[in-house]
């Protein structure tokens, strides 16, 4: 390896590791009992776990190293973009331009043919028409609203977010395979069991 | 899928989850500029982006879906055994049995064939004897090295850690592949100039 890319590659990683302290608005459950927000990172972690577990579950083949990839990378751009609540109207209008802008400055770090190939990964998970970014969009949706159910809705409750909001987020996740809808069902059902969720609007 | 399937699973994610409330001696750099210690789950998060960085550098072919899951699993074991240092010899000489009565309960919450395929895995990354193993193993041993060497080494400066005490642990990453070689002598470099690392004792 070139001296110039293994520093490039350093280089990348050093900026990678502020999506530590990207912070969510699902919480993480402390062994006292309180709870904190979720970094990006720790986030991107449970949709590894997520698609370790259902790979091998759904019905259309998955290539495990391409969806665990787009998983490790997908959010990124949240170092310079910020993370964009799930349920924020407002942000969600801006943040594909946000995004496009930070991929440019995050990818741009790495030698031209990796950074590439990182960005066409990212491109392919946003444009949501793959096996591969169909079920990391599925595990992802699936990881937050879990995130909430394990944590008493803390974050659902704050801003007011309602089964209805919801479903246009956790309806596509539960059309990718009957192995989400079964498991996001549940979840369903468990967050109205303990109204979670807000009253509708 | 089973409604019991998905019950276990779902179960297994909640206990996951406590990884991000595992913390190891390395450190994360805040915003300010201060720093808190890193979690597991951020770990396993920063090796899957090395492993999806360099699966396409290294000479011999890797399996990347296989190496990133165990790289996803392979600090499960810490949540019921905790976290054990690089360099804490007591704690090492334990570790082996904590872990494999660990790996009982955390995997045995899952469905049998899951929770073996996980297991497997898992055995796998310990054995270190397939490539995706060994891969999983230099990633996960040049993390940690990268974090300390990141961060002021103040992790290695707080437990006395020297050049030699992490030859033992580095050698065998750097020997995986030239690529790590390269990249983890960069960084020894940088720690030398740095002094980041203790006195040798």
């Amino acid at each position: 390896m070139q001296p110039e890319r293994a520093a490039a590659i350093l280089d990348f990683l050093a900026l990678a590791d502020r999506l530590k302290t990207v912070e969510r608005r699902g919480r993480v459950v402390l062994p006292d009992g309180a709870t904190r927000r979720e970094n990006s990172a720790e986030h991107c972690w449970s949709l590894a776990l997520i698609g370790t577990l259902l790979h091998a579950e759904v019905a259309e083949p998955v290539d495990l190293g391409r969806a665990l990839m787009m998983v490790a990378i997908h959010d990124l751009v949240e170092i310079e973009a910020g993370d964009t609540f799930a349920y924020d109207v407002a942000g969600r209008a801006t943040q594909a331009a946000r995004e496009a802008a930070a991929a440019e400055t995050v990818f741009g770090l790495l030698p031209g043919d990796l950074g590439g190939r990182l960005r066409a990964l990212w491109e392919e998970f946003e444009a949501g028409t793959t096996s591969e970014a169909r079920f990391a969009m599925a595990c992802d949706r699936m990881q937050g609203f879990l995130q909430n159910v394990m944590t008493g809705g803390i974050a659902w409750k704050e801003h007011g977010v309602s089964r209805a909001d919801t479903l246009p987020r956790m309806t596509p996740a539960m059309q990718v395979d009957p192995v989400f809808a079964a498991l996001i069902g549940r979840l369903y059902d468990r967050a109205e069991a303990e109204a979670l969720l807000g009253p509708e609007a």
